[in-house]
């Protein structure tokens, strides 16, 4: 094969019969893939592991079919099944089945929406598909989206390739903004953060959020320079949301000590429970302090589709900018990001060029964003919301909260489980509880050498459903919960997103969950 | 539709007829693009922007078929055909066929990348695929590969969604690995960049390469907190390679402002010209003032695979990093970069944990990356390798670089047009010369206004050729050429990277040119 004189040319062509052939063979993956129910195979991840040591890239090509034959068997078998109606854990879940087509259309097209010349269409139609996440957030009048929809000094919003760059977009604009040129001072852009915290008179800069906001946002506060020990933390009641009291407080300390305020931010959404900070009140904190608002909305954002559920983000609308994930809560492919910005000029703190691309004044969406060459993720997004509208996505949102209320509601009558708190929205928390420490927990009675016991027999049942394969839920650690603050303890954390689980799929879980508990119970010693 | 009861559960489920129906329409779009060779379409950028401008998103989901319709008219019509054999001008090329069908899998299978939870399989893949990338690069013997490849302390490299991230994560490890923890300082992880500086009694923190580095590393300069002002531009010679004689002067004015190093920084293969730095003599410079050696191997890394020309990026070995982007010349989709670490413990400097994910000794891959959920495109790259073969990649390389010669050799013979520079691989920068100015252009005669009537022409040209849509080539501005240092000259740039590009492509698309420069000199006054 390689040896023709076409190779490796010929795979470059777009009429082959080797595509369609191999488009076969990758259906009937797909189908074995997806009609499995199981979550994870019962191999060992060390073992697995140890089947991926050799490091010498191929010399000569394989055949299409000994290849899928390899890929299925070593890679894809024992890839993690995250659209199973089982698969109760992560933020990941099934999708709907435009996704699969579509990606090849989006591999096909291989735009780089860096730049019209690479993606000329992409560009307004990205552009109008933020605007629609933008009015959704917002919510402006008409003629604001006329203005600033097409317009090339205008950013609604910039797609990224997660929560993560979203963030760190978010208050990379919030950082640049607030210390833009003064003076003499050519702008923390240009001259870097230490001469703006001298020009400025400032210690350092520091973000303000809660104790449980997103790890990312450690992580931005160390890329972008400030260093994770100036991300000051606000205390969270025992539902998890930010008290707005001691948000008043840590602002005045970082007055008194001349500490730039770069953001705060409020989560709509926690990772671990999917609680919702109070928003409006932060809102309102931000603008007596004249610092930016961030949101952190990668979960909750899309809440803002129903009408049921739409007033738990209230305040939203006051944020300067707002993280929304696509792979999250509006279905599409892992893989897309957004950061909104309420002004739409404010991205300009950001803006770069370059002389064989994103020239100045050009309509290129590369002069305002972290990233560089991007996929039109964006189609994805553009079809979801056509293919599911308003209303699909309401009721999906609905449907997962009223899913949650349920898996409360049985937890609740059950004294085998200890349910943390009621859920704000789709994310629950809660924990097995081994029949001798019942009582105690129930009176709010356990000790730390409880808590310890407690906490390493929910890691167990966790580790060990988990690889039992047949459904998952994860664990997290909660901090502070009605047993009290600073009181670590280990929790299950089920998230409720998968539009294909139902009732009996979230009865059979905990009966899984009941099981293997037994099964832990008779071969540990208990307290 | 919306109205049935059962939706939008129903568009979750993996075995409906509707998937089918959807695909094979999907697979009549795809073709209908991929066979027409033409790049783009006559419609205007902003004719084509004023369509895009209703920013409420549907209540009610659309039928499929209707969605394609649209979908195919407003926005597939008018994506530039970057498969074409005709684009020449863009980093951005023809595919593989089976990256289409992969595309479908990748979506099916949804991982996210960034923990074993919701990627087992995926993550010792990823690492055993990134381990033959840095075996390629740094050539280790096998037993270092055997040490390293799966062993979750060690990092032998990062995937990206693309090189911009991919360059700001290796510099964010050497910024980080300089400043790290001394005696009472607790590293500038912690404690910030402004901390950090004055704790070593630096005055700012700067970045040290090329003029002709990506724009991304300013950027990184910026995100990083370091200012754009404090990147060190090198001067480069009229084959746009770094002086090295100015890299040494550069680095002794730093040392003798108290200027901290963060990193120098060679590139293989610029944006611009496809130049490829001396990486041999900056890795001696950078060793000598013991900081750290990057090199942006985006576009030229996978020179390495050629026996012909490998030779070319001698010293890359000697890096502490690496970018070599898997959507460039490693023919994937759209959103894969990756950063190789010669030092597999350099990522400590970065690493981080949250308690619901990537918790401390996990072998979860999001430990230590900038970004957070990834999808698993790294299975683009393990079917090239496997696919393709280092056979494959070498072929590919050599015929790129084959063709670049036969269109310098044509332009070298023709009057009309005049070749800036013999290029490095197969990036090309050439300019068109109206009848009047070819023999001062010979004779290198040309005054200030001569350089700005031929810059006007050839930006026109290029435009020209562009909405034209049947041809198309990019253009930038070249500071320093034998023409002169500091003389801005705008140039056409030709990439020669498509493997459906053939030698009479090539002469059509300079027979196109000449016809467009024909039709400008008859309707505008040229000098």
């Amino acid at each position: 094969m390689h040896s023709s004189p076409d190779f490796p040319q010929r795979l470059f062509s777009a009429d082959g019969e080797a595509e369609r052939a191999l488009d076969a063979r990758v259906s009937d993956i797909i189908s074995r893939f997806l009609e499995d129910t199981r979550v994870n195979t019962e191999v060992g991840f060390d073992t697995l592991s140890a089947g991926f040591t050799s490091t010498l890239a191929p010399t000569e090509p394989e055949a299409d079919a000994d290849y899928l034959e390899h890929l299925e068997r070593d890679v894809v078998t024992h890839a993690i099944h995250t659209a199973s109606p089982y698969f109760l854990g992560h933020m990941t879940s099934a999708l709907p089945y435009f996704t699969r087509p579509l990606s090849r259309l989006v591999s096909a097209l291989n735009q780089n929406v860096v730049k019209v010349e690479t993606a000329k269409s992409l560009t307004p139609s990205e552009r109008q598909t933020l605007a629609m996440l933008h009015r959704l957030v917002f919510a402006r009048d008409e003629s604001f989206y006329t203005e600033h929809v097409q317009n090339r000094r205008s950013t609604l919003g910039m797609v990224t390739s997660g929560g993560t760059v979203a963030n760190t977009t978010a208050l990379w604009v919030a950082r640049n903004g607030s210390l833009g040129p003064q003076g003499d001072f050519a702008g923390i852009e240009r001259e870097g953060l230490a001469a703006a915290l001298e020009h400025r008179g400032a210690r350092r800069a520091v973000l303000i959020g809660s104790s449980l906001m997103h790890y990312s946002l450690q992580k931005a506060a160390d890329v972008l320079g400030l260093g994770t020990q100036n991300v000051r933390q606000v205390a969270v009641d025992a539902r998890s949301r930010m008290k707005t009291d001691d948000l008043r407080r840590v602002v005045e300390d970082c007055r008194r000590h001349r500490e730039h305020i770069v953001a705060i931010v409020g989560v709509a959404g926690t990772t671990d429970s999917g609680a919702i900070d109070p928003l409006e009140d932060i809102a309102q904190v931000a603008r007596e302090a004249g610092t930016h608002f961030h949101v952190d909305a990668a979960w909750g954002g899309p809440i803002l589709f129903s009408d049921t559920h739409r007033d738990k983000l209230r305040g939203i609308e006051r944020a300067d900018s707002v993280t929304i994930d696509g792979h999250k809560q509006l279905y599409v492919p892992m893989g897309l990001g957004m950061v909104l910005l309420k002004d739409p000029r404010a991205a300009g703190s950001i803006e770069k060029q370059a002389p064989y691309i994103i020239r100045a004044g050009s309509p290129d969406l590369g002069r305002r964003s972290l990233e560089g060459s991007r996929p039109a993720a964006i189609l994805y997004l553009h079809a979801a919301l056509h293919l599911l509208g308003r209303q699909g996505y309401a009721r999906l949102i609905d449907e997962g909260i009223r899913k949650t209320r349920y898996l409360a509601d049985v937890l609740g009558a059950r004294p085998e489980f200890e349910l943390m708190a009621e859920p704000d929205m789709n994310i629950l928390n809660y924990r097995y509880l081994p029949p001798a420490l019942r009582e105690a927990a129930r009176e709010g009675a356990l000790g730390p050498e409880q808590d310890a016991q407690l906490n390493r027999f929910n890691e167990r049942l966790q580790e060990a459903q988990s690889s039992a394969g047949r459904t998952f839920v994860s664990r997290t650690t909660l901090r502070h919960t009605r047993h009290g603050q600073d009181r670590p303890l280990t929790v299950l954390r089920a998230v409720l997103a998968n539009p294909l689980t139902a009732e009996h799929h979230i009865d059979a879980m905990l009966e899984d969950q009941l099981r293997i508990a037994a099964t832990l119970e008779t071969t540990e010693v208990m307290g």
